[in-house]
């Protein structure tokens, strides 16, 4: 179902996003105040235009209450974005997302009506850290504060060569796997008798703490 | 095992992953230009430091080279970011993760010895996209190009109250069911009897497409 989308403030956060809806085939308004940013989306977005988005006329001329969804895509300066999202919300959009820089600037557009409040920067910094410090953990996602998916690079001799039940996941870790990645190939909802191999990558979830404990082990 | 980590570029991004490394307990030295950028990081750090890092002077006598990783999150300024680079690799820096703008400055990064390449704002632009196309699907980890494992919210009528068995995801839609998390309870590896409520948010993993599909049935 083609949906129509506003993307406000065009910098790399904002751009990628245009990119992405379009690829997607969806309609995308691109707006910013920079002539450059927007010459730069003039191929991929449906329309693109330079205007300072704080001002309510040219939003409400440019119909954005008739929009789906508006992105509030302004990063820096915190006066516009929570100006444009207010402005926005009064205009009748629906669905808003809206970057923040910190938690009360978070707060303060939740208050305001921002349907989603995304910290593109410090989550993708924490994602960075956490690769940092467990490397093996190639890609995680969290069910909840307690249980996580993960896959994990077999990098433990230990571990090489061994099948799933001699490897006893389930009891060693409180771990249940997934799948088996090997090069190409995906094995998901492996037998016992699958053995594992070096560098491959298995997906696992369990309690947090155990994909971690399995994390360090794969570096003796 | 404590290690030791230099983040250059005090950023949103690189003060996240300050923020992070220091929670963890790792020796953080924290880097930039701006002096209130800096002390911010003050109580947070092991060590904070105003300097110019295209200075190879003030990298070497800061001791980069000893350093286990170093982070180099400078964004907008591509040419003080690949020129840091090249300096801690110099000075013989292990490790190196650093920020790219786009795809050309990716393959510069790479070519001069930077270990990671990440690009912040254009992936959560990704995955916000993606998010507001499929918002069924809370979160998703790409095992590889076609695979994916995926949390989606429950939010059909055609799923409500039914178990496993009955709904068949293997045979629908080649998915298979890893967990189910109702309220703050999460089971995993659930059995066929287990039954799906309103707002469960199950996780699957399976061909990328069948998650598509099976968010698309969350809005019917
Ligand atoms: N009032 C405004 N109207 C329209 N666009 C604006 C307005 N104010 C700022 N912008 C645009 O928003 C974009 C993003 O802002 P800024 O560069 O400050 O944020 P950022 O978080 O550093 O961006 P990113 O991290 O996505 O690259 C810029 O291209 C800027 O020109
Ligand atoms: N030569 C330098 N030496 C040390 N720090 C620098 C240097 N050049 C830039 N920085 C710092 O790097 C930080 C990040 O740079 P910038 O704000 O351009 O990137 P950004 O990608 O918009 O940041 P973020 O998205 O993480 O907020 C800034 O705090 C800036 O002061
Ligand atoms: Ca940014
Ligand atoms: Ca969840
Ligand atoms: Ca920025
Ligand atoms: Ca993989």
């Amino acid at each position: 179902m083609k949906q129509n989308f506003a993307v406000i403030g065009l910098g790399r956060f904002g751009t990628s996003i245009c990119r992405v809806l379009a690829t997607e085939q969806q309609e995308v308004l691109a707006i910013d105040i920079n002539e450059d940013r927007v010459n730069d989306l003039a191929d991929v977005a449906t329309e693109a235009i330079v205007a300072d988005a704080q001002d309510e006329e040219t939003l409400r001329s440019l119909e954005i209450g008739k929009f789906d969804h508006v992105i509030v895509a302004i990063g820096k300066n915190i006066q516009a974005n929570i100006l444009v999202t207010l402005i926005v919300k009064e205009l009748g959009v629906p669905d808003i997302t809206t970057k923040a820089e910190n938690d009360t600037h978070a707060r303060v557009l939740a208050r305001i009506g921002a349907d989603q409040v995304v910290h593109p920067e410090r989550d993708m910094g924490a994602r960075v850290a956490h690769h940092l410090l467990s490397p093996n953990i190639l890609n995680y996602l969290a069910i909840n504060d307690d249980v996580t998916m993960a896959e994990v690079k077999i990098t433990s001799s230990a571990f090489v060569g061994k099948s799933l039940i001699e490897l006893n996941f389930h009891q060693r870790f409180g771990l249940t796997v997934i799948a088996i990645q090997h090069g190409d190939n995906v094995i998901v909802s492996p037998a016992g008798s699958d053995v594992v191999q070096l560098n491959d990558e298995i997906s696992v979830v369990g309690p947090t703490q155990a994909v971690e404990e399995l994390n360090d082990r794969m570096n003796n």
